[in-house]
């Protein structure tokens, strides 16, 4: 093993004795809650700031960022273990700051904005002062699974652009210090340009919570909101990458994105499983232990079997990803592949885990039913199975038709 | 068409229309929600007084019934129709009062009890002056999916019988005038006979709701309770059907009860389906009507095909039943077939639902999100599919030892 | 149970002793393959004699067929459990002289021939003195999964009609009496209308067999061939049905000759899960018999489910068939959804039931690799799951814009 | 990208070539057919020596023995991308000279072996003049999915021992110039040691090929054969390991056999789609490429995802096996998933090609309904899914019990 492997096992296991002994019994306390539209939004607050502050005292805070940013740098192979080491809590990620969208939005800014707007706005973020929105998804018939159907309007103004649209399922709009936004600066909905990415300032006049979405999930800080944009002004610096760039700026962090996603509900897919295991080796039924019987062997056997294969695409993607880069044809494709394959095993183990856990599997008294409502959104949110499934099925014809072997095994 | 065809048909299409007019602006008004821990339960027993009585007035009730009960005296197949048009609402099945446990317990005492007892209890349940529970399942170690693991005792005492035990996960236990109780009046738990059924007040001294479980179902009127028995006494008069003669007893209700689960929940699995084809329909991606995107198109199909295949298996086994009467081996078999094939294919139908609804189908201000965590709990509920995959196992090697073949198409 | 039941039921046993006694012994001498390209055809020829001579002498051939045409006018639900029966093993539906395509052809003769035709082809195909082919499928760019591709085109000339064209997969083409052709008769490939029927006599100068098509099933009696027709002459009496009216003409024909196809299929897949339990029940490993082995009771579980539901949803749509005629829009809705799940689960069944019996199930010394190989084209043959699922999802989408709500229970 | 990834690389695309350019074209013209019980066993022996010649003169045999043998010292995980590229024709391991058993034989002889034997035995496999078998599996009642039932015996005789016994699904050994065999030397058929490994020419007196078992696969070199020894003596030296050290000895030989298996067959699961994706967007329907119709989509999908996750959880599971030896439980537990899913879903990627090419998919004169036939078996061989399942699912209940978490993510 290298020094580098070693080095890398000795933080997953120091992540997994932080998630044990410090993130698992906050969450059992508040039984997998972070957000609800009927909660004192006080209390997620405080229980951002008690598990973050906790994280930093340890070293574990942010360790995907660079040294110079307070991380340690890992890459995205080495993210993979420490990832899912987190996610074995709904709460493990929020405390280690890596925590969707904020992750993700600091990837975006470490690679697309300037000196100046990393200092303003990833140093906070990095350093856990404030928290941030990702504002891309329209109500219909805007930006959907579809993002060309962009309405959201960014007009030119002396000094800068003025922003006008609505946006929903805006996950931790609620409280952010910072919104990225996308806006069409050129063009009309259902052109393939003409989109711009800008940083607003979470208290921009003009910008409105309208309300929360009530969701099946409840671990993501901040909820999902309905956002306003109604004549918000922001200056030249807001603009992140270049004028019409937009798309492809959001290329920088949707790879990434998709796979760290995969990597913290991996995680929580071990976990329910733990769970189940849990369960059947301390119940009997038919006088055996529920574990001996030949219907709970195969759940068993097949939560196994989904959760070395998830974990075995996440990290041959992340060596695609550290290997070629963020963008492009490969990094996209793999990516909506372990996207895919993740979510959807994802949502089979913990499936198979209530299954296992019987009448106490639907009881939300227990973190089962919580985590099982919690994993159903990834089929959808980030691209849904359907949607990815159209493309990576385009893709294999278009390869085809290019003269490209399929079984070009890179 | 027959006669008889004729008038079944039009009873549903009485029964779709009372569904569409009167049920369903109350259930979305409502959410889905019939109970709830959090939820006045004056609220509850309003809606239910105000929908069974719309039932009563439309001459929509209790139709399984004989007439001399209130009913119309449907036979199974006849039942598999209306049953199912009435679940094409959560609540339609509490409106016309064929909802679980009440309609299977009515079942049971219309075939069990004596006069006396059908006057006391059946009487007030068919007009729906009183509701009831049926109290088998225990917390573990006790009867759950192996019934003869029943740890509940009766004790003779003078004129009568004293109970004591714990019971769990009974649904509508909370407000109910009689609680059918299984409790064991010889042997040891463990021993296969020796259980005796008793009709308990619900208002017994000593009969105590200690709380309510908390479920990912809340469509069930008084929810899921612990209940417990100490040293509640009953007189003779309360035994159900013969002393020791419990387990024989409960198999009156068990295979009707199982299938009017199945057609109450296709109902509803036919509702969710309606709803993702009318979301698809009105909606566009990709420059089409999602409808016409091919992967949706599988979902529609899939669904249909759920659908069709789960409809024709509940009519069918409704045949069985009303051929060869509600217990015996062929009822048994049927019905532990149907059950895991329903339950199963109703999930499946909702959660493609859910996932051709996008965003909206995990929004829980819809009732997609609500159909789905509410019939994830039929698999596990009234014998997991595992418990019944292993019956219908072992009884298919038995029967092939016994030298049947299978391929007997009756 | 009604007297028609009674008899009803009495018919099976007898088709099934018929099938036990003298069908499969023959089957097991032949192993299972009635045709093959290296195979002398007299072998099959004299099978198909023997067989069908020893079933016309217990009385049992062509029970769908009127009195008048030496059968006993079983309906469609009846058929279901004769065929049922005798699909038991692969060569029952030949000895009964129900298999395809000469069943489809003799319903399609029956219901859309006039008298003359019926006397000349109908009497002989019933009586097995010809078996006969159906000629519809051509090589690509030709009329395939979409029948409005036809290509093969029938010219009015003195006296009759001249028909030219290529045909592919027609079954039972070589040694054949009859062929029903398919042949456009206006319009262009594309076009929705313009074909018409023609009965073109086997030995009609310019029909050639250019060669069989080898394929993964060997127990259609004649093999699938490519069938020339260049420059075939037939007179006006050679014309089934209306010019131009073939599209409709085939509609009869279409939506029973699937059901049937489907009942012969479920019989040889109740079949296949004899063998299965019959295996498993016999063997042993880590010390239990395999039966009892949980993973084994996963696949028996699941065969009954899959047969139960297979034969529901097959009793089910014959009853609309009976009920509402065999086409038009809830006949031929019906029938695809049956087919599509029919052809799928008896593919399950037998995957199954091949994994059962290890080895043994690899083995093609054993009839369950021959049936495991001889129900795949089913998937294909007679439309394909996925242009079954197409037209599902289409007309799923078309009735909601109407306004129809899935949940007519009818 | 270091140089040994470039390096490996180089070697995969020069596979890739000798693959499309000498080993297809000799592939399709016969049909790929290695084996046949009906077919001259001399052209099988031509063919063999034609495509090993190639090979060599390549300078791609046996890629994966040390620099000494004749290879080129690959690890696992370069093996894995190779033995992959090899597999995209059914062809392409035998002339690589890696195909089953003679790949796990050499294995089995590199890390067990003398040296004496391994010159006497490795030296001609490893230049192709011998080919060889591994007799493991008996009849009923004897070794099958579990080992311990072995009933093969071997008696010390004078200078060293005789062996008796039957064994079945011998592959290869028709031929062989070597028969690895397993035998019982102390104990009885249940017991958990007392094998003992032999070194057995293939024209050993008393060692008979009974005959061929005629199966769904017809790929593989020799066939699989019924052998019989009927008092077979080898001397001393012909002991491989220890006596009664047999199970510890087949261990050496298991994982990594497995998982070269499943590198293979991946091949030809990429050369299946490959194949199907050509024929859909080649040929239209319905006014549209096929390609382009949603449910192909879906299986084109469905494909590349189950590509992707096979090749990622083979390339991770010879990370285990290189970091930590092909014995011992994390090799066996890891290869024991990767087996089971790799079977499965090649068997998932073949299937659904056949279906893509509709009627051509289940013609024998394609390859792909040989390819369909063929990988069959292989959830069957090798230990089935059912008995991988079981082990998998014990395996993580022990580690249960033990204290072990689930997710370890190592």
């Amino acid at each position: 093993m290298s020094d580098e492997q070693t080095t890398a096992r000795a933080l997953v296991a120091r992540v997994r004795d932080f998630v044990r002994d410090t993130v698992i019994p906050v969450e059992t306390e508040h039984a997998g809650i972070v957000h609800s539209p009927d909660r004192d939004p006080a209390v997620e607050v405080a229980l951002r700031a008690e598990l973050q502050a906790a994280a930093r005292s340890a070293g574990l805070s942010v360790p995907q960022l660079p040294v110079d940013w307070g991380g340690r740098g890992l890459d995205h192979r080495a993210q993979a273990d420490v990832f899912e080491a987190a996610g074995y809590s709904l709460f493990g990620p929020l405390a280690l700051n890596i925590a969707a969208p904020d992750e993700g939005n600091m990837h975006l800014l470490l690679h697309a904005a300037s000196d100046a707007q990393r200092e303003r706005w990833l140093r906070p973020l990095a350093a856990g002062g404030i928290h941030s929105a990702f504002a891309m998804t329209e109500p219909p018939p805007g930006a959907g699974s579809d993002p060309r159907a962009l309405a959201t309007r960014a007009e030119r103004v002396a000094g800068g652009w003025r922003i006008d649209g609505d946006k929903w399922f805006i996950t931790g709009a609620r409280g952010a210090g910072l919104v990225i936004v996308l806006a069409r600066t050129a063009g009309e909905p259902g052109d393939a340009g003409g989109a711009t990415m800008f940083l607003v300032p979470g208290d921009a006049p003009g910008l409105t919570i309208e309300r929360d979405v009530r969701t099946l999930d409840t671990g993501l800080f901040g909820g999902h909101s309905v956002v306003r944009f109604d004549g918000v002004v922001v200056d030249e610096e807001a603009v992140l990458g270049e004028v019409d760039g937009g798309f492809a700026a959001a290329q920088v962090r949707l790879a990434p994105a998709r796979l760290t996603h995969c990597m913290r509900w991996l995680g929580l897919a071990g976990r329910a499983h733990d769970l189940a295991v849990g369960h059947v080796t301390g119940r009997r039924a038919f006088g055996s232990a529920i574990a001996d019987l030949g219907l709970a062997q195969q759940h068993l056997a097949d939560n196994e079997i989904d959760l070395a294969a998830a974990r075995a695409i996440i990290r041959e993607t992340a060596l695609v990803l550290d290997e070629g880069g963020d963008t492009g044809g490969r990094a996209g494709t793999a990516s909506s592949i372990a996207k895919t394959f993740v979510a959807e095993a994802v949502g089979r183990v913990v499936d198979r885990s209530v299954q296992l856990a019987g009448g106490q599997g639907v009881s939300e008294e227990l973190l089962l039913a919580r985590y099982w409502r919690e994993v159903r959104p990834f089929r959808i949110y980030d691209g849904s199975s359907e949607t990815h499934r159209w493309s990576i099925a385009q893709r294999a014809v278009r390869a085809y038709r290019k003269g490209l072997r399929h079984d070009l095994p890179d």
